[in-house]
């Protein structure tokens, strides 16, 4: 069954910087350099790590808040086409949660950006529509992420914990009560530079 | 040279639970099940973990918090001689943080709990004197620590990342910004049921 996923690191005290790491994007977005170190699992021992790179790349849609999208506010910059190129590296549709209506623009390589302008729920149910049974990802940003955790709308949370303080940024668990939303650890898997965590409900 | 030092464990959303856990009261103080999980390191791959065992029992002085020592509040219970029993497990000199003046109690095999009213700076001053060479360690609870760490006053603090989440707590570093206060990893170890973390200055 396809499933809401979505995929981060964490420093040790609990903040998540670069939401939506990937392969070709790996320090996410609006990332320094204490980020870089949060990713390194991602670039030594990759062999070890292999299922965890893998899984960031396979979701059928995505869902991603306006401010990973654009650095503008307010009304569309329509020349704006997100951070990524021609090419972006989603490859799929690509659900943008925003309050400015916008027309879908059609990207190469099979990403298309879909603004939804009616809240996290709805873009939720368009996502699935468009995954045609593969999974939905949120993509970020951080405050994304946990507006669907605090709505219970996610079904499985990868993180990696990586040995390192941030000591500021978006702090990803704060002032959520995970067990009362009904998430507990349900796969934890350390390797040298990280600790791999699964949050299920 | 003498180190300050402090242990504790913490959930992957950051809260830590039992602080001064230690071989023989290995839930810490005031932990529930959650709890239990958050300590499982120590009861599984023991022999991995042995070195983290014995650092909990090595320091030559220990500060705790007066909520560490006694369910008590305002004026002393002069009956009350901490949760231990005859025998404490510090078998040091034990310095507690405390409004109320009171004299000191010498227990069975070597624990002397000495009461500090005049701040965590004095009682580190005397604890450091006391260790007589060999670490302090801050024993807790949590706020005990936090303070320490606040003040910059912790060489060092291990901790034990547990796969668990708790949703409530005392939140071990909410609002602190580790690396401004000097503080940055040094040390990750990653076991089976726990990554261990050191914290130095």
């Amino acid at each position: 069954m396809s499933k809401v996923t979505a995929d981060t690191s964490i420093s040790v005290d609990g903040f998540s910087a670069g939401v939506n790491q990937r392969l070709d994007a790996p320090f996410g977005d609006g990332v320094g350099e204490d980020g870089i170190r949060l990713h390194r699992w991602m670039f030594e021992a990759a062999e070890e790590n292999a299922a965890e790179l893998a899984a960031l790349t396979a979701a059928g849609a995505y869902i991603m808040g306006r401010n990973m999208f654009t650095p503008g506010r307010g009304e569309w910059d329509l020349d704006w086409k997100g951070w990524w190129g021609d090419d972006p590296p989603y490859h799929a549709p690509t659900f943008v949660l925003t309050h400015h209506p916008r027309d879908p623009i059609e990207m190469e390589g099979g990403t298309t950006f879909i603004f939804v302008t009616d809240g996290i729920e709805a873009a939720l149910e368009q996502a699935k529509a468009a995954a045609k049974g593969r999974d939905v990802k949120i993509g970020g940003g951080v405050e994304t992420v946990r507006q669907y955790l605090r709505a219970g709308l996610i079904d499985e949370l990868h993180f990696a914990l990586s040995p390192v303080v941030l000591g500021q940024g978006e702090a990803m668990f704060s002032g959520m009560d995970l067990p009362a939303l009904g998430y507990r650890v349900t796969e934890h898997q350390a390797t040298e530079n990280a600790t791999h965590i699964v949050l299920s409900r």
